[in-house]
């Protein structure tokens, strides 16, 4: 159910509106939009009588929302969702490109900081490098934790990166939730509804990755468990899905990128480097990426590759990444997206593919 | 690693090399077996020296285990695990096909004690039922909770019946642990390693669905996150796999059976019901599953399939379920298995195929 | 269209509905039943006339069929497609399961005839071997063509056993079908229309294997291109599709078997040794394949696998196709099916799985 | 095996090492590269003697190549291969960017003319339109055959368009390889073995799409088949493969491209319109396929789409494919390549993605 308020309506009466909702017993969510608001409603089962809130002062029409999504969908929400960071020009959403980078894992100190002052100068925006990591075998490094997260903070005071992290249950989503500026939910958790909430509990905006074999629509309905709890900031992010093919570790769908911006309102990143899982088939995944029309881009860059604790072979080193920001710099413009500032190369530096 | 004691070891010898592993530093698995015992060794790096075990009273021989799970292996553990559950004869694992049967989702006392009855005396051992559902959409019963467990315990008492649930958290997975039999971590949370690391520090088997898009490798793997905490009654599940097939919900993968049976020790159950997603298809799976060596079933009755709040679709009515036992009755032995006792139709009742 | 006979009516006004639907110019099959037959009519736009049909005598009724295969469907023709074979007790999709073994390829007479014997023996009825082989590499070895067939016609005299063996164009089709007893289409081929329908003109049986990564609904629509050419005698063949799933070569489907079964009339045989690409799997998808409903195996069976030309992995020996026989026999009965006479064991030998 | 010619051989050289090539027995492929010839070998068995070779007049060295596929592979030739056509600019495989359009199937002289004109205006340099059409169903629109060929043919010298087209078996390929330019190998008949053959005794350029769960060397070693038989004009095609994304007629592999430019010196191509099936997905994955390093684009345009005989929810209408070469004409140079020219807008007009 959604309820459109007139473009006049003030903000007592939005307010009006969800009061009323709530005794109702549902769950209002309201969803500024440029020229009005509209209030998005959960909670109701199917037969929500309309009639009490379309009396309601300011209340233009309230609508059916058929789409298993509610809040997720363009339905409710005309307007694509940007997502700011407070002092900083950062956004992930909007006309510019956002540039998540850096390590699989947060190594140590000086791992991190070797890598960290290079993306920012490359342009990078956003720090990726993972504190609590969800690895295949019990044995294998697990990552730093809470150490990992002290680190990047620091990484955050010294570059002015915004920090993007994954949480991996309720313990590190707290933490995670106190330091990062995004939480991040990975693919193996997609669908762990549990974790999803919490995230939905909190205020920070959630990257979210879609699951191994997850279909566009769990994908949405993964980010509506986190808008029905009431944190309508999540940033979807497409990391490859498991097919036949071998070339690769992961099949990169670029596809669901104009699908998702068709059905929701929400930013979508494409991330090259586990999308294919080769170093050498990062740049030009990321190319077709930015040509596709994704919101921005998550790369995992080491300062020396060869010696990751994880992911190696696909971490491309700053060098690369130097150069991916040179190759996707004229392919932004061309999709109506501007790149970050840095000082990457502005000459496009593709020879013949 | 594995410690291999002599045949003739005594516990104090088993124990005193549990002790030294503990001092080392790593974790020390001590799995009896028909002849003697093994100790598994984690938590070690890669040169972890064996001279100093090997010198060790009892110790017949130290071997490096080169797959990547260790404690899962059939390498660390030669019989098949065989999890029994005090005062009952129900086992699975062993000779006995363990049949696992209920709603998908305990939706009242009334509609679970109408179909549970049916399930005992049919032959089920053990009753499963939803308490905490993983829905995709959070608008969707999402499971009574702690209500539903209550409920099941009754039913133990009442039929004898042993309780498969699922946990979905933390939260959940201690009231599942204090209330029901078996921990059941379904094929969304394969790879919720908080979750698995949580159901191995728990004292009940866990009964672990394959995920969506699991490969063999990531399946025993996740076994081996339960079994690294020290619980080493870990059964297998397998449900059906993401493919682009279209006639059933999901692919039934039956060669994963014999592929674990050679891999590992570990029981293994197979899920037709999910792993068609049609109730006519239930039957001949069941009996597929049967006949490739499966150590039994899963399955989805609900006494009236087309009112059920979940997975209708795929549940078997409770007249199904007697003609499914009458339909493996015949080639459980066949494959060197027993049917546990039930009133079930002695006859073989299936007409040309 | 399909025009229903009247239970009485006589072969000549059979023979007068199929001139008539001549004359408007489509085609007529005719289907025999056991209580009536019904002629099939395909060629038709969609609106065809049908008040012409129901007046001419002996008609009871004229059906519009709506799926998009018509003469596979079980729509058209209630009662399974029972394959026979003049001069032999062998039948495909009758009571008897059939069992089709043999090489991978005919390598030379004394490696066909060393294995041919012995599977006759143990109560195979179809000798499969490849006489023109599609492989991936243009450089490998290819199947010795025509020689191949005389040789297999040659085992045909000797033992009884009726010959099914690929055609890979209209070339070998034609040779095919004149020394082999069943004509197969391999899965690369399951989409050559062209081949598809030359088969439909010879008068021998086609089997017809699952595409790698067909949907039910094409296998359907490719066995409708044979038939809609006039020659219903189909048989079709799972034999793994392509996953994610490493475990095996292929993933075995036996949903399918239920799945064709409830649509069509047509016989299916289940191909476990592609199906899994591993001879430790054989035996076990085999027993579970027989135990799904199918109505037959193909197996790959020489006499010395690990030296075969081509497919070696997937191969069993003799002994273990005895073994083979001996475990799918107290299955068969279960199911409502009988085996071919044989000398394999009467006592099922399966320890426990 | 390979053989490399010194930088000055000459051509009698060349021709002298081949004849001893075919006196052994062997099949000799010349490849002329920039610099120096090499001479592909293949028929012979692994341990051919390379004595007999080296020893020749003009040859530097003889190497052994170990990848399953040897003529398509950058081993035996570095540089790309760029395919051209008499009497036009236009070329496959070189710096400028080939579009490939036109409607699915040639329906109508009409049809065929009115959406002809208008591609050729924007820029395309190859007509594509089905003459023979492998449908699903028997009783579908199988495409008008000759006459097809004959309108296409009138079209290349209306408006100087190089005609492409699809071969079904080997009384079509006959006549395709007589009317059209390029001779298409669909992605049913990706491993259809004889076809690929016949297609290698042509001397028109090859076109092959990707099967629909072909691997990489199985595309590779299908583009085998057809160079071992003389024919080296080769173009490989991604198309979409089959995966459980429903979002999507099929999943459209980017990654393929810069995989199969590692590998080998063959174009490729990419179809975003069968490789989403959907006409408002067909724009961002063409611009994608630009930005990852296609050699050019295949895409189905039709005047009326929604009145096609076929594929009408993919095909685009010529004011979308207006617009589609305008999105790609800045992203085009950004990867080192050249678009054709035509009168398409100048301006990129793409906003805001």
């Amino acid at each position: 159910m959604l309820v459109v308020m007139k473009p006049e309506a003030t903000p007592e009466e939005v307010r009006a509106v969800c009061d009323r909702i709530g005794q109702l017993g549902y769950r209002a969510h309201p969803m500024a939009g440029a020229l009005r608001t509209a209030v998005g409603v959960t909670g109701n089962k199917d037969a929500m009588e309309r009639g009490r809130l379309e009396q309601l002062p300011g209340v233009a029409e309230v609508l059916v929302v058929t789409r298993p999504y509610k809040l997720v969908s363009r339905d409710v929400k005309k307007e694509d969702t940007v997502i700011r960071f407070p002092g900083t020009d950062a956004t992930i959403g909007g006309r510019d490109l956002a540039i998540v980078a850096g390590p699989c894992s947060i190594e140590s100190r000086e791992q991190a900081f070797a890598v960290a002052g290079r993306l920012a100068a490359a342009g990078a925006q956003f720090l990726r490098g993972g504190a609590y990591k969800p690895r295949t075998s019990p044995y294998a490094f697990q990552g730093l934790g809470e150490a990992a997260l002290i680190i990047m903070a620091e990484i955050r005071e010294a570059f002015g990166l915004r920090i993007v992290t994954e949480a991996l249950d309720n313990e590190s989503l707290e933490l995670v939730a106190d330091y990062a500026d995004v939480i991040q939910i990975g693919a193996r958790n997609m669908q762990n509804y549990s974790l999803l909430r919490r995230a939905g509990r909190s205020r920070k905006p959630v990257l979210l990755k879609r699951g191994m074999s997850a279909t566009l629509e769990e994908l949405l309905m993964a980010a509506e468990y986190v808008m029905s709890e009431g944190n309508y900031r999540v940033i979807l992010c497409e990391r490859g899905v498991r097919t036949f093919a071998d070339h690769t570790r992961n099949t990169l769908d670029l596809s669901i990128v104009p699908a998702v911006r068709r059905l929701s309102h929400l930013p979508i990143l494409v991330d090259p480097s586990h999308g294919t899982g080769r170093r050498d088939m990062v740049l030009p995944l990321a190319r077709a990426a930015v040509a596709v029309g994704a919101d921005g881009l998550m790369v995992e860059v080491h300062a020396q590759p060869d010696q990751a604790l994880s992911d190696g072979a696909q971490s491309v080193d700053p060098e690369q990444f130097l150069q991916l920001m040179a190759e996707i710099s004229p392919i932004a413009p061309a999709v109506g997206r501007r790149l970050p500032h840095g000082i990457h190369l502005s000459e496009p530096a593709v020879e013949h593919a």
